[in-house]
């Protein structure tokens, strides 16, 4: 299955319960698109959160953040990997 | 110790070799800075690429990718995880 990783902006100051409650919200409905969350870093500086995912494409990583009410700015595949 | 996210564009078409010569370009020199890059992921359609490591700051990961041929765009400290 391939590898996702995703990227938000605009969450400055988020905190680990918002983080926790944010991630527990796509881990919910996941596995109604055959996603799988791994893990989400999230920098409140700058707002920045990475999102680490298996999915069947793209879309679907898309699809389940959106239901989950935090869309991606960005979805990028990632087949090489070190 | 923190832990970050750091960001690279440019590298489309980026293959498996590539990337390993380019992450074991840094975990060469990595321990001069107490750097530790732990993973790489790297999209060859955007030739977006994301490391994950820990370091004492974001200016260590910075120096060390630097001097290891391929500076990062962005690097974001990641104190927030799910």
């Amino acid at each position: 299955m391939p590898e996702f990783m995703d990227m938000h902006t605009g969450m400055s100051g988020i905190t680990e319960d918002a983080l926790a409650e944010a991630h527990a919200a796509d881990v919910a409905i996941q596995g109604e698109e055959n996603v799988t969350f791994k893990h989400a870093w999230a920098d409140p500086e700058t707002g920045t959160v990475f999102c680490l995912s298996e999915a069947p494409d793209a879309g679907a990583v898309n699809r389940i953040h959106e239901r989950a009410g935090h869309p991606a700015d960005r979805v990028f595949e990632v087949p090489v990997q070190a």
